[in-house]
């Protein structure tokens, strides 16, 4: 697979918001970190197949393995309903309503617990009776620890075993977050998929170092995994969100270990031997080649049990995706599809248009033709090119649709290519006609 | 009526974007006009009953005329489909999509000549086939001229009988624009409705400057009109837009006179003599007390013919507006409702509620109890402030739709209680019960 400029992008992009190695005391790079207006929600594509599993089981079902590759097509079960696997991610769903997102079939939404933490406030969130009621969204969740944006977003962090003490970016209030904490927060947020507070080496990193942070990585996803049980034992917080989703929280463990690949076996095994109900292979796309990123997943990979979801955090280009779940990958999220249509970038299955670019004036064509969005079918490249230049909200809602619809597309046909046997032969057809336009933004 | 902080607000706007007096060579007040981004579409609520009269009639039907007091519930033909009157209207619908405002049963928009001349073009406009097809509406379009905001943005304008000579806001094109030049380029645009170029005198204003203004205005109008029947016999532009919907744009007339009584009754009666398809009332909403905004009003209605829509330009408050359907208004234009949006003000029947305020952080409601819009069937509050207070797009268009849906929810009353003869109570009761917060921020 080619490395476009997307992916340098990526990389440089995710570069800036990893953390330095000092597992002890350290001040992270944080004032080179602009404070980023992510918001508090992610989303990963997913059909939702509610009610067709009749009551809410904790399981992941493999339904296809392709025969030559590793590529599955697989359904998890939440408690907000069915996510079929793989489910193709993007970015933030800024810009975007919660019925918008349904008309797109994009059913699980990964909420930002360190951005929810600073604002709002859990208090208030638990006041609304959790996060689907919050944000009137009754698909299912994942929430990610915080730990990420901590490191990369809060000020004055201190970071020891017991957990991190930190100063948040908005307005420096100072705070404290543990693996207990952590689990308790995503209690109370009343997510469908919880994930372990996590330590994320950064690219590059020393072997000891990478060591060292995976062994308190690990010693945290056993606390997790211990105070997780005890909140469902005797919860501290009494929404209705959470008394009604807690049973069916699933925990989601995080692989880390860097590019070594005997850590990365490691990590895999030492979670593994814990337990969880998914597990995330983390510490990629933080500014690494895609080389080394590949060689990561394919470390971590033949660890981990068949019979539960590997969600590859943070990934990806649409060609970086396919890649992934030809090497068993169930779950990715990214911020792409939102964070570049907001620079005026659209996907296409031949790469990316930046439609600021003067050649679209007179573009009566859609952003992709056959393109089945609301906005390939209503407006046409040259005035979505005027909104955008017009700095119109509308002209990045229509772009953001269109992404958000062409990855959950992709996934889509993934999953079909998966299911009829022939995901290999499109993975090379779709790497091989993708390209990157010069003209594409930094994101 | 009461004097509300709202209203000193749209009047203190709408001040900086009026221009001053001399009618023949003079440099405006633009330095002191920030360069607004007004985006090139506003709206005018109305229910479009496309169809129902089948062929495309020129014609305004006076449906109820209310028999104690001047309202009056109407219905004007477009080539894009019938608006029933009074149409409650509002800002520019920024944020909205078309199938939003299609939802909202907002079925007739304003697009700003101006902006549209400058960014992206008639040419590109025209090359799409018509401000309809460019921007994916298919119901009733009016234009206004550009002069309003050629006089309020744009730079180094000099005024003479011929026409305005300018430079434009955003990269200093110097360009003209002349009588024949405004109903051509409305022509292009291909909208069901046009207006005439008129100057629009500042607020204060002498009378001698008012006459001679008012005198130019209507020689201008003459020309336009002259114009527009040249434009049908031997059109300039060949868009399909244009062949299609020339011989049924709609051409208005503006009565100007400032605050003179003589003259908005000499105005009124010049344009009546020279026959449009309706009259706007012009130089309201510029900074005059609202005394002198319903003076000019009822000075200027008792000349203009029953059988013609009299459309209120740039009106206004919700109060303002059952004022002027009180006085025998027909149509209006305003920006507040997608203006405050952004700034986090929503209307509600008693007055409008900043959402940024502490109050809300905890509020479960919706921004009113009982409101059927979409944003109040999903969303608190609560949820909507942090949104707002995070900047988050998804925010101010929840506020958008519940205020557009709140302006065409009051016309649409408006016209029930013409209907049933009991629009004066409305109005009486709705002002007295209508209160806008200290809180709320600057326009």
């Amino acid at each position: 697979m080619g490395l476009n400029p997307d992916d340098k992008k990526t990389r440089s992009n995710a570069l800036t918001h990893c953390h330095a190695p000092d597992a002890v005391k350290r001040d992270y790079r944080g004032e080179n970190c602009p404070p980023q207006r992510i918001f508090c929600v992610r989303i990963c594509f997913a059909q939702r197949l509610r009610g067709i599993f009749g009551g809410m089981q904790k399981s992941f079902e493999l339904l296809v393995q392709d025969r030559r590759i590793k590529a599955r097509h697989g359904r998890l079960l939440t408690a907000h309903g069915a996510i079929e696997t793989p489910v193709g991610t993007q970015g933030s769903v800024k810009a975007v309503s919660p019925r918008e997102l349904c008309e797109l079939n994009a059913q699980i939404i990964l909420g930002n617990t360190y951005h929810l933490f600073v604002r709002p406030g859990i208090d208030v969130i638990k006041h609304f009776g959790g996060l689907h009621k919050f944000m009137n969204w009754d698909g299912p969740i994942l929430t990610d620890s915080g730990g990420y944006q901590i490191f990369s977003l809060a000020k004055l962090r201190k970071i020891t075993e017991d957990g991190v003490h930190f100063q948040n970016h908005v307005d420096g209030t100072p705070a404290f977050i543990s693996p207990e904490i952590a689990m308790e927060i995503q209690s109370a947020l009343g997510s469908d998929i919880a994930m372990v507070l996590d330590e994320c080496p950064p690219w590059p990193c020393e072997h000891e170092y990478a060591a060292r942070s995976l062994e308190m990585t690990t010693r945290w996803a056993k606390r997790c995994k211990q105070a997780a049980k005890s909140e469902i034992r005797n919860p501290k917080s009494e929404t209705n969100a959470q008394l009604s989703t807690l049973d069916h929280q699933l925990l989601f463990s995080i692989v880390q270990g860097a590019t070594f690949e005997d850590l990365r076996r490691e990590a895999a095994e030492a979670v593994v031997a814990i337990g969880f109900d998914g597990y995330a292979i983390g510490g990629v796309s933080v500014g690494e080649p895609e080389e080394e990123m590949i060689k990561a997943v394919e470390s971590s990979e033949p660890i981990l049990p068949v019979n539960k979801p590997r969600y590859a955090m943070g990934l990806g280009t649409p060609p970086q995706l396919l890649e992934m779940i030809a090497r068993g990958m169930d779950m990715f999220d990214c911020v792409l599809p939102t964070r570049l249509a907001r620079n005026g970038t659209a996907f296409t299955s031949t790469g990316t248009l930046n439609l600021k670019n003067a050649e679209f004036t007179m573009d009566r064509r859609p952003i992709e033709e056959g393109c089945a969005c609301s906005s390939c079918s209503g407006f046409a490249r040259g005035y979505i090119r005027h909104l955008i230049k017009a700095e119109e909200i509308l002209g990045l809602r229509l772009i953001t649709i269109h992404n958000l619809h062409f990855y959950l597309d992709l996934m889509r046909q993934a999953r079909d290519k998966i299911d009829s046997g022939t995901f290999d032969e499109f993975r090379r057809g779709f790497v091989s006609n993708y390209r990157t336009r010069d003209s594409e933004p930094a994101i």
